[in-house]
């Protein structure tokens, strides 16, 4: 089976200033388009070096994925490595120069001599397109049929040119005619362990489709992966076994693949033509920017408080003086009044509150850093009491998560 | 200058479904300590790839540091992996044994074999505590002085083993006097072409202390680096630079290291003993979340109104209907409307508003996506027209950027 190395060149990634995201996901595309990566490497804007990490690469693989490298500065020095690599002289590619004086006329902005450089190509290489910036990719063809294709590092720039031309290239290349198509089922309210405990045997079935689950803050993803020739294929490998964990994880799964948590409340909502409005003093805006985070969630979300301080959560949601007196903030009898208080000032169908200690300031042993208070109000009233573990930012994080959860389980039971 | 390597080693890795932030963290860390990294790589759970990976590593560098691989499962080969490569047996370590009986005594969960074999460690290697696991990490010693530090891949257990035993390992053996100390000046409100003609000359004032510019979503850092054998020493070479940066971009400095626009505007709110509100309708939420973010927040930001649906601008804040009827709720009216009344609802001495459109759905000629207007009424009112560019996300993120941004300035320059 052959197999390709990804090489990622610049000097900030071994410096730790930068961290290198492009080589997760080229490895990630690669991956599912059934093309094996046994090897990635980082190296510094140094021509001997990332010539030397593309020979030893060779003598492994049939092939080298770079990124990084291409821009018109004295640092950038891939195309000069890869020669030197490959033994190759560079010649200029008319096109890219003609995109590259476009695009400065465009701007308005002069074209230089070290733009000119972008041009040049290695001899006899095929051109990568980059419509989203000046320097073209390439792959370069060495001895013995191998490879070496160069994209850019800016993000932008190489994920278009990997998955519009170096991946089908790739799949051309090997013949691949597998791929991996992957499906994610995303629960709430249901650990990891109990989790592997409902679909333990179904694990064992077989090595395609695979298994995986993944933990998150306050909730788990199953990933269900399957190698096959078509999306179809893959489907009807894939469909079954997720009807299997579908149902076992009854009440959990609140959506597949790019679903969040307050995409799943959107939806739901959006089906029976409910509002929605939130009452945040904990999560601090946190639950009203995720919900804000779905496109077209307007329709049903309406809006929230932050009632941070105690006077807005009495002005605001018309909790009681008393009973914040009485029993604090933090607490189920205020969590259930912001509940109410933000449905009916802000005349929605239901409404979601959290009250908690975020801390690191602020805990009691009554009512320690982590104790989060979360109730949901549709004319009947609900809390929850939780202990989370962890930072000031990750008891945000997951007490939004499980109040996004609470709601979604909600809208969901009193569906059925 | 001797120089080292890293090998992270984990399948998930070359598969992309797990994103490697530890080489990120241990080459940081190692810069600041003054080792110089040329490569770093990722390889597989396959026993003969770990050991040649480690071999031509040490043909180039005087020692390698891995991380992950230790763990008791049958996919943990890292430990037989340097073995193979350095040619050594293994002896168990008597005080890794105890510690993990202890751990699985107090988890009360039986000691499998396969965890004994955690507790062995190469011939003549030296063992590295790991206080926040199981498996210990150790440093092999091969031909030639060369050695390999293995850690574990659990970031809770890496981090500490590579700060406390790791590092000063390192230090010594390679004699390193001095490390990288590291300044970062944050900035809003200049771009980064400007930052660089303003300061460029200081550029080329020689390599030690050595200056960067680093842009973010809608705000840009510099980065003062100097290698010194002190924090003092370091200091001193960092404070005249710095005084002449921060005079040269004056008014644009918010802060410096671990500060945030958020925790900067609530610095200055403290300083003032005055109060904020905030009023969101494209943001979201996130500028209230942003300064949630911020402990101790509370003392001076007292809450926010989401106000996502024109009925709640109206309801809660107070806004005219008619403006919303004429000027539309994306417009200057409105912005300035919404900060007077939050300022006025929930009562604080200042308020900020954001309106605009984050896209992708509704947008016109006359009001495109990335339209945002920022309002800021103190009594006064102010208000800000941007056009921002990107995705939904990228859109939200800058206007609440430029949100704090625009508070900062005006908190800082009535101060003056």
């Amino acid at each position: 089976m052959p197999s390709v190395e990804i090489v990622a060149v610049g000097t900030e990634i071994l410096l730790g200033q930068l961290l290198d995201t492009n080589t997760s996901f080229i490895a990630a595309r690669l991956a599912e388009a059934g093309i094996d990566v046994h090897a990635t490497h980082a190296i510094g804007d140094n021509r001997e070096r990332i010539a030397a990490t593309i020979r030893a690469a060779l003598e492994r693989a049939e092939g080298v994925v770079t990124t990084g490298g291409l821009g018109p500065t004295v640092d950038d020095l891939t195309k000069e490595a890869v020669c030197d690599a490959l033994g190759l002289g560079v010649e200029l590619y008319e096109p890219a120069l003609a995109h590259m004086k476009a695009l400065f006329a465009s701007f308005d902005r002069p074209m230089r001599e070290n733009n000119r450089k972008q041009a040049e190509l290695p001899l006899g290489s095929r051109p990568l397109d980059n419509p989203n910036g000046t320097a073209p990719g390439f792959i370069a063809f060495g001895a013995g049929g191998k490879f070496v294709a160069c994209m850019p590092g800016v993000p932008r720039e190489m994920k278009p040119m990997l998955e519009g031309q170096v991946v089908p290239f790739l799949r051309e290349r090997f013949g691949a005619r597998e791929r991996i198509y992957t499906r994610v089922l995303h629960t709430i309210g249901i650990g990891e362990s109990e989790i592997d405990h409902r679909i333990e045997e179904l694990f064992r079935r077989g090595e395609n489709p695979k298994i995986a689950v993944l933990a998150h803050d306050y909730r788990a993803d199953v990933k269900i992966m399957a190698k096959a020739g078509s999306a179809t294929e893959a489907d009807g490998m894939i469909a079954p076994l997720q009807g299997e964990i579908e149902c076992r994880l009854l009440g959990h799964v609140f959506g597949r693949d790019e679903a969040t948590p307050a995409s799943a409340v959107v939806a739901l909502l959006r089906g029976r033509g409910q509002t929605l409005a939130v009452a945040e003093s904990c999560t601090g805006g946190l639950v009203c920017a995720a919900l804000t985070a779905v496109p077209g969630a307007s329709q049903n979300f309406v809006g929230g408080v932050v009632a941070y301080d105690n006077a807005v959560k009495i002005s605001q949601l018309g909790v009681d003086a008393a009973r914040i007196a009485m029993a604090g903030a933090v607490s189920e009898e205020v969590a259930r009044a912001m509940a109410r208080g933000a449905r009916e000032r802000l005349k929605a169908g239901v409404a979601l509150s959290t009250t908690g200690i975020a801390g690191p300031e602020g805990g009691t042993p009554e009512k320690p850093v982590g104790l989060v208070w979360i109730a949901l109000d549709d004319g009947e009233s609900h809390a929850v009491r939780l202990q989370l573990r962890g930072d000031r930012d990750a008891i945000t994080r997951r007490a939004t998560t499980a109040a996004l959860g609470m709601l979604w389980r909600h809208l969901n039971n009193s569906r059925r």
